[in-house]
């Protein structure tokens, strides 16, 4: 077994705090999630607000994107990443884990587990931004865990922006909502992954209109109880007696959508630092 | 007078494109505009689809993204500059104009001068991205012209997603519109400013909605016309005899907006080249 130094009152997981990322702040869901299961971590989230959305990109940009953000973490000197994000997750994944040095953490593993656990009837949807959808990594993760599950997804790229628009309660929400979601219903799934981290903002909606039929399930909560078995295996969490802070910094000035999710999240997130990526000259 | 060097058959403006740019290819509108109004010039637009959009980001963002794009239509020898993209336009127009070797034409000053000539009753509206409503671009070069005309002013976010996800005729269009425009149909304005490159591919629901009571203003065609003015004023025109060519250039692969402006615009795209920004290495 291992040597537990949290005797001596500190740990070496202690000065240095869980990276995460995200296209936009949309992650901060993940973050909200990572504050109630792991009170006693720091974090340091960077949301790259000077080139959200990355939804409608293409892999090999979301890869430069990512790998460029992870940087800037590492640099912080974070002990471990989280893509907080499903399009990098579906799209970057593999090459941060095989580039970095420290564990790489996505959101689509955690979102397949916990929708492979609730599906009763093996039929899961899938909504997501176009580039996670065109992926098809829940797909492949759900199939990996239940080969005969039944995935049919759905790519609703008008969500963030209602969302992001604050529109969180309105009839036209509802009625995009319907528009696509209303197949997934019809084609008979029970459950349905929120696959893109600004959707847990849309809950409310989403089960109001879909009814208790329909389990939904999203990757924050799994992917924050994955992250704590991982600083176990790695010897890397921090003291149980430590107050954990978090520290946000953004790519852009942050906009009007900040208020937002810091008011549906009741996140603290303190004075926001400003980051910058991709100098000013110009590759041809 | 000048010297007429059509006489020769070719004219120094003959080898040198028209640069045009944009957030991503909203600005094609702008495009074929000048395909209509200048058939000789040669046109190379850059889109610059790694980073669109531009509209919710901040004004030294959009300057620095600004700057590079058009260093790149220099490295194409472009003749002239137009920013084809409204917030690019409200925020980097005149650090481009200071900082360029060639002249910078802009998409607000045209539509400003549309709507001053339009409007009857002296109350124009002006709908845009986030980034250009707030900056008050319009208000000033409508004040500029006409000190005594009403400008009421209105950020509409929704309308690119949904122009991009190809509901140009829809019921959750015309609500999300009568949501932004029933205010200002209430306010009394008689004419309404399109003020972004992507909303005249709206304007027959735009039309149907407010009826014949209200002008619609986009800024393409007087940016042409703005522009073959330009041309001949600096000797820069292209002989008349020749036929100009469209190339494109994107900073990131096409995704299926491309295929809604194609059909919309009518224009013969042909081969896209792909560019590059923002080096991969990130700094601090």
């Amino acid at each position: 077994m291992q040597a537990n130094s949290e005797d001596s009152g500190s740990r070496r997981g202690d000065s240095r705090p869980i990276g995460v990322f995200d296209s936009g702040i949309g992650g901060l869901t993940v973050v909200a999630a990572l504050r109630s299961v792991l009170p006693n971590e720091s974090i340091y989230y960077l949301g790259d607000t000077a080139r959200v959305p990355y939804g409608g990109k293409s892999p090999s940009t979301v890869q430069r994107y990512s790998r460029e953000i992870a940087s800037l973490l590492l640099d912080g000197d974070a002990k471990t990443i989280i893509v907080a994000c499903n399009t990098a997750s579906a799209l970057a994944l593999p090459v941060l884990t095989a580039e970095l040095p420290v564990t790489v953490t996505g959101v689509i593993k955690p979102g397949a587990e916990a929708a492979a656990t609730a599906t009763r009837n093996n039929h899961i949807g899938v909504i997501g931004t176009r580039a996670t959808i065109k992926s098809g990594a829940y797909e492949r993760a759900i199939h990996e865990l239940n080969p005969q599950a039944r995935v049919t997804a759905r790519a609703c790229p008008l969500l963030v922006p209602l969302i992001e628009e604050g529109w969180l309660q309105s009839d036209v929400t509802d009625k995009v909502l319907m528009q696509y979601l209303g197949p997934l219903l019809e084609a008979g799934i029970d459950t349905l992954v929120l696959g893109c981290t600004h959707y847990p903002l849309l809950r409310p909606a989403i089960h109001r209109l879909l009814g208790d039929g329909v389990t939904l399930v999203d990757s924050a909560e799994n992917c924050a109880i994955a992250v704590r078995e991982l600083l176990v295996r790695e010897d890397l969490n921090a003291s149980s007696g430590r107050t954990g802070h978090l520290q946000v910094a953004l790519t852009d000035p942050p906009d009007a959508f900040l208020d937002v999710a810091h008011e549906a999240l009741r996140l603290d997130i303190g004075e926001i630092e400003l980051r910058s990526v991709s100098p000013a000259a110009a590759a041809a």
